[in-house]
């Protein structure tokens, strides 16, 4: 079988890097277009990327010329990834999906339109429904299909198979983020230096939001969303990869934190029934250490490394007559973001939407 | 007037050096005796201990020659305060207080004892009057008084000018706690430096049960205990000073963001009344901007610095009916440990029960 | 005495709040004139100003209005401070002292200038001569005063009184330097966290060069520039305020580790003798303990804090044949900038040069 | 070929962790027997070893049962990997020695015993006629077989080719190191947040006095030692891994920074020519950016990640006639410790000294 031949928009970022690691040897996707901005444009990807992450910038795209961020860029694609920033998305990613493309994108920008799906494989993989919709709501040829927010990701995805065996009413969520979340020049060192930030602007309003569309129903080209209350607070820590939240959880029915526990451990879903190249086979990982997940080991979770989550401290609440809290460590950049968008489209390959 | 003759217990330690900032040139006690470790005693208190403050070690201790942590060393006192380790203090404070001593201590080991007023002047003066019973029960002379561990004060003075005006059910509360919390050797820079810890021993139960003894109603030599339910998860994060807890609660009536800060900024108890030494002008700080609390300011907050708590990001909760949510940042080592014990040493003065 | 009044350039950045403190309260200067950028003229300094430090901001400033960094600015002023990027600077402070200003500054435009005195008042008192040369020079009723580099200033302070006891041949200096001396955004917290920078542009040209000057011999209206030989490698570490250099020396006349600590620790000059209001009694104050001096407590030495350097671990070298090796610490953003620039002022003041 | 049976003394500590990483599908080695202290003996390696790495422990040394540090332990192993401390040490590897084994040591207690070889594969292979000596002078069938200090190995490492091509006549060298190079709990982290110790007990000493050894000639059973002076200043700073070091040479012939790259990139030894299996292709790559090497990446350098060191900012010196400057930076636990012990037991094999 040959590769299936993608683009990556924003490829000289540290998301961008991060997807060109997850693309990097993949078994179905071949990189094929690189774009960045305007003064990228033309160089090879070696001159035009500072490259931030270990391990090293992968000996095949160093040569590769990087192309301005434009539809023709990305011609012989026929996914393309984002990872824009949102402002800049807005404008571009329409234009590629209108040119047939399918845009898998971490960019925030159209996450909460109604007909475009925001994806957590393990999650919603039915809300994939909602392309059809949307090439006919906008007479494209492609689409766009978008991921959560990171800390998003980390929290439903350690939350999904609770809400499916025993239902969830409430949430209460802090967070405790990585300074990657940020993106690399976002906290300044004299900001984080023995300190923290109590405050991500739209973070929290993204993880009380995005929940009610991934966990909504489908149902004829719509989703319906669920009903679930959240509530988080999200602080920035001078951590360099890996969100951990503590969650404190009313169940609608009462489990034990060893059920709980459990639960989570034997939780798969589709991606890890379809084989997926980038599912992790457990999701979850139960972390038994009492001090235990914690960032700068969970940021490697998973049997593909950072794409599971760890939980960990699994115990009851005193508050809530069926409570339940625990703290979830994982990695913001892989599975919050670059590979949410590899396994979305792992996923739209494996069921022959591409 | 003279100055009040006091001794120091544990002073070579770090919350004993924290104890000797408060108490240098205070105007109501003089530092008459300091005590350490066998290895110590005999050794100018210069010697004896590694000064790990800023300010530098005050002059006048200097020269003050360390004694033995026993009875005799501090004869020539009145009050004594307590920096000791719980193992330790356990064993100690009993002695000093049946030689006629009020021992004012920041050690856990005596706190839950249902004749030991747990104080906190701004919350609770009036169980000073369990001094009474416990003298009667113990047939001592003297008396331990209490200050509660460092998170629970934080979390309970912002608290209680809600709890008084709108009354609060339920408290969600998730830290990120300071280094020196765990004393100067009690977390490794390996376990920390890009990382976090997402458990403290035995803190979620002390931030849980506390409360329900210092919010709880004297009566004749008794506490009746208060009811709220708190849940807390208690993480350590990478900053030397000042505790920062994200508080979710369900007030029991209504009451705005607006008007919580209004409360909470008006806020003032005896300690402020009587004018005590160190006590601030305001206890809870507002802060305006978005980003705050952080540590590394609120760690000064007040007045009197470091005796106060910032209090900031006061927003309306979406879960609960009547929620309110909020970051809370104090410090630590003053007012929740050393400072905490000077204030209940003033309190008694001011109530002639020195 | 009524005091003078001054201005300030540049008044909202770090630097220009390291001013602030140093002129708050000062006995002899009184803050008349804060100017900014456009865009926070006009607007109350509170307001313009998002304040980096610790004390908190001065109640004195925060109704000042800021005004923009223009020679109007600062009618009323008869020194103006300049905390300004050099790239303004350049094109600003000679307006100023066109205009008749004395312009005490921290940038480096001006530094190398042969007319324009690179003041360390401790070492070079008498360059302050180059003021007449530089009005005749340029046909400026004013002048402009500059104080080195921070990382300059910090060496040679410490070997200001072996030059002159012992001799100085040879210096290498590999220095570990704060965040704050790249400014607040200068270094991201991505860079920095689990790692170190092995750079700084331009700043290892500015601490071999301008010894030069400033221990060069002033004559008839000239430099003469001193012979030394200095190699320097700037680091970056993650540490927020306080420069830390290590020194290998190679000195004219043998001189034992003890007698060097001796030296250093009698060194005082013109301003202390002057009885400066910020010069610190003692510029090197000597550490004792093996593992001093820290960049935490050594960022406030002196009795003026942050206004000496610490220096320790004095002890023989094995390889020059008067060979001696020290570390120094002291405070980059004092010491280093601001309060060198005030300290200039003062000097100025005392020799009725302004 | 059936692989050789090898022990681990001092298994469960940090050191002994990065030796099980090494050893771990090592083509040659078969970790048979793993040792710790009385307390883990009789446990699996899982229950007795808090595993502080990444990647996780080994599936295959899970399961295998610590045995006590004694010579019983080891009897049906060739090889004896030692992470002992060095008090442990010192006792414990004469008699392994004696009972006939080849202990490869990172211990420091017999580095500098004339009849041991202190090897660093690269530079002095023939020192392992030592051995023999050693055999002869203790009358034991096995032997001792040491690395030297993690600062020694990086540093030498950097300066052997220079040394070869165009001699080096004295070296300054400013440390920055990391904080896994004191173990897992040396430094503590109120020690050493925003701040830095610039000292490390002994390191110096033997920063300065093992590279005579290792640079020196054998002949007929001794080593004569190398006239090299050296100047060693070491500093500790906030990052997990990673020693990085200042380097300033006198060398003794002229070259440019361009042709001290070229040579220290060409540079290849006995291990790379005889394909040892944890020698890296090039023991020094240069780096080009103008801000490297910088420890996060450098720890990764090579082709087998931390086995070679990284080189940057090679310049010019202004104070030495043919003087150079650069960084090196390399890792510390592998190349500087349990790498450095493998690559000697590599060396043996290859010449069938086991």
């Amino acid at each position: 079988m040959s590769k299936i031949p993608v683009g990556l928009l924003g490829a000289t970022g540290m998301v961008g890097q991060r997807f060109i690691q997850s693309l990097s040897d993949h078994p179905w996707f071949e990189l094929e277009a690189l774009t960045a901005s305007e003064k990228s444009a033309g160089k090879r990807y070696e001159e035009a990327a500072k490259w931030y992450l270990y391990p090293p910038m992968p000996e095949e795209v160093k040569d590769i010329e990087v192309r301005p961020t434009e539809v023709e860029a990305v011609e012989d694609t026929e996914i393309v990834f984002s990872a824009l920033p949102s402002s800049i998305a807005e404008e571009v990613e329409p234009k590629m999906a209108k040119a047939g493309k399918i845009v898998a994108s971490n960019a925030s920008s159209y996450r909460m339109d109604p007909d475009v799906p925001l994806m957590i494989p393990e999650i919603n993989p039915d809300h994939l429904n909602l392309i059809e919709q949307q090439k006919e709501n906008r007479g494209w040829d492609g689409a766009i299909v978008t991921n959560p927010n990171c800390t998003t990701i980390i929290l439903l995805l350690a939350l999904k198979p609770l809400i499916d065996e025993v239902g969830i009413n409430r949430v209460f969520v802090s967070t405790m983020q990585a300074l990657s979340g940020a993106g690399y020049g976002g906290v300044k060192s004299m900001e984080i230096e023995d300190n923290l930030i109590p405050y991500i602007p739209k973070e929290e309003w993204k993880t009380e939001n995005e929940p009610l569309k991934i966990l909504g129903k489908y149902e004829k080209g719509k989703i319906e969303k669920a009903e679930i209350d959240i509530s988080a607070s999200c602080n920035r820590v001078a951590v360099l990869d890996g969100h951990t939240e503590s969650v404190f959880l009313e169940l609608e029915n009462e489990a034990s934190p060893k059920s709980v526990e459990r639960i989570m451990s034997e939780f798969k879903a589709e991606p890890q029934e379809l084989n997926l190249p980038t599912a992790p086979i457990k999701p979850i990982i139960i972390e038994k250490e009492p001090d235990k997940p914690q960032p700068r080991s969970a940021r490697h979770a998973g049997s593909v490394p950072g794409m599971a989550v760890a939980v960990g401290r699994v115990r009851e609440d005193p508050v809530f007559e069926n409570g339940i809290r625990f703290l979830i460590s994982g990695n913001n950049a892989i599975r919050g973001a670059a590979g949410a968008s590899v396994l979305n489209a792992e996923l739209m390959k494996a069921k022959d939407l591409l």
